[in-house]
């Protein structure tokens, strides 16, 4: 990071803890007994705790979505394109909260906390979690903050289902929903990469079953494997095209197994950071949350239905060149809400950047998502008035 | 396979071979002394020599495109929906030759051959191979057979990169190019696939730096990953969804990593075939040869310029889900082609089975293909008649 922070900054942050002592009852029919939530936030709570925002993150995500943690920190939180003092997500404005969900490795309790059962870490023994459990812990964290309910809930991919979650299982405590490059449910495709990546994890020889702090292993080979063929997905054809094509590393080629290609290159290198980086447990259960979320499988697979008991505005967003999630499962979506007799707004964003799209910067992008969270505090303003 | 054959069968059909001892200069650098091509034919070579076909094979192909090797086997050649008397390529008409790739493991010269320097298995010291030298080999088998010029040269996805390539390295031997689902060069996505199955196979512990044979192990389990990453590339997101949807396994989500969607039941099955019938230096060497075909290269990156030295009629096929090589790779070598002034037909084929239409029998599909084969045939009856 630079010397001196950068003037739209949220500047500093510090990581909150908060403990839970009430044991949450889980999907799978388990039970948590207890459980900590990592999480930080940016912004003030006004008098009337009515401008919280809530920001759901996504498979590899955490609860630093902006700011920096030091000033020696590289790089700022995962969504500081859109989080801070004027920007999308007005930190002038909104007191936006960002939590680490349960099963991750950032601190909040998972696979390498401790299990009060045996005393030895959770690993492989924790349990699967889904999207409705995830829901069910931020909203345990809101009473926590003393937040009835949301002006927003907001997240991009797995945090859009948790947005879709929220608006379905607490209509009450959600004012408005942003759901951005998500899906309703997962196509028989998706779930057919998250399965090679539990594959690869499951497979290497280091993961022993789940038990490998125990062995004292990491099972990287899997975890980079994994990460490699997610990052293809988040990438658009054109994107990788843009930024690699056909480049070799050196002059010729290399009639060998060595890295030839830039994008080898590239890959390797994103595997190898996030290989030793994440918990290869935690990864797995997110893409099981992944593959689980289909709210429209209780109403007979219709999604309108599923939808009747949601109550807020919605702003649906998704990327032209984005294959993970097509704009095509945005307009199910945004159909169903139709159909639903629902309010919602929907923009489909030129862009060459594929899933990744939905957290950098572009203009219309902004505009729209700003647009709609402008609309988002003044309704906050108009109520404080009264 | 039935109790008796299909009527539109070649029937019985028995691979055989031809050895080499003149060495084969290669495009890496290297020279192989002497090798042996595996190879079948179907139908008869008429006395003018004017009626053969060469059928180029795709990454796990072989020789064995049409027919039964036995009453016993279960699945006749992996293009036979294609070749056989009356079918498209009417064995009536052609005599076709279909021979295993230099590289490959079906009895053609490989890595699990003899290295006649050690007296051991080449193992990963056998060298890479290029379209380039595949198409060289294919040029002395026919020879071989006395064959100075084919019909017609035929192939799907890397099978078709080496039907281009004829086109340009021996453009007086080759009357007729079929280049189907196939591309001019890959694109950084496709390499970056072709990676995550190099970097399966050779992190796999029991890959040995490709001297598994010699440890007594098989590299099943980066083989199996490289075979269902590659799988999801072949099929297009509506086959997959068509056949598998969201279907579980069993009637309740299981909350655990068995498998519980039906398309992870698919896809691990599929690894685990192939996983023990294919040797994992073949998949090595021809992902690399898929990554280092670029004709264009050589001419600045100009295409049309490449193809200044053909001669022969073109046709080209796409089929309009197939996402590994899109239409528009087709459309990218169709266009280049007219800037070179060639002749050239082109179909772009609406089907929903992704890549691997080029393997399935598809009514358009065949009246286009089988329309330009009809033509071949008459040009060589018309030939004959002078």
């Amino acid at each position: 990071m630079p010397d001196t922070l950068p003037a739209d900054s949220i500047g500093l942050v510090t990581p909150q803890q908060a403990h839970f002592d009430e044991p949450l009852a889980l999907a799978c029919g388990k039970t948590l007994p207890a459980y900590d939530l990592v999480y930080e936030t940016y912004g003030t709570l006004n008098v009337e705790r009515s401008n919280a925002i809530l920001i759901c993150h996504a498979l590899s995500g955490h609860h630093h979505a902006a700011g920096y943690h030091s000033m020696d920190e590289r790089k700022p939180g995962w969504w500081d394109a859109h989080i801070g003092p004027g920007k999308t997500i007005d930190t002038n404005r909104f007191f936006v909260v960002s939590l680490n969900n349960l099963g991750g490795c950032h601190g909040t309790t998972g696979p390498c906390s401790a299990n009060p059962e045996t005393g030895r870490q959770w690993g492989p023994d924790f349990p699967v979690m889904t999207v409705g459990d995830w829901v069910n812990s931020q909203a345990r964290l809101a009473d926590r903050l003393g937040i009835q309910r949301f002006a927003a809930v907001v997240g991009g991919s797995l945090g859009g289902m948790q947005v879709l979650q929220w608006s379905l299982a607490y209509p009450e405590r959600i004012a408005n929903a942003v759901v951005i490059a998500a899906t309703p449910r997962l196509s028989a495709q998706n779930i057919a990469f998250n399965e090679v990546a539990r594959q690869a994890i499951r497979s290497d020889p280091d993961f022993h079953d789940g038990w490998y702090a125990e062995h004292g292993t990491m099972p990287k080979r899997g975890l980079k494997l994994a990460r490699m063929v997610g990052h293809i997905t988040y990438l658009s054809e054109h994107s990788m095209g843009a930024k690699f094509g056909r480049d070799l590393r050196s002059d010729e080629l290399n009639f060998g197994y060595d890295v030839e290609f830039q994008v080898e290159s590239y890959l390797r290198y994103q595997g190898d950071m996030f290989s030793t980086a994440f918990d290869a447990n935690t990864y797995l259960l997110m893409t099981k949350a992944l593959d689980y979320f289909d709210p429209a499988a209780s109403h007979g697979g219709d999604l309108a239905a599923a939808l009747a008991s949601a109550s807020c505005p919605f702003l649906v967003v998704s990327f032209s060149t984005d294959w993970r999630f097509a704009p095509e499962r945005s307009r199910e979506l945004v159909d169903a809400l139709v159909r639903a007799g629902k309010p919602v707004s929907y923009a489909e964003i030129d862009s060459q950047h594929g899933h990744d799209a939905f957290l950098l910067p572009d203009t219309r992008y902004q505009a729209v998502f700003g647009g709609f969270m402008n609309r988002v505090a003044h309704d906050i303003a108009r109520a404080e008035e009264k």
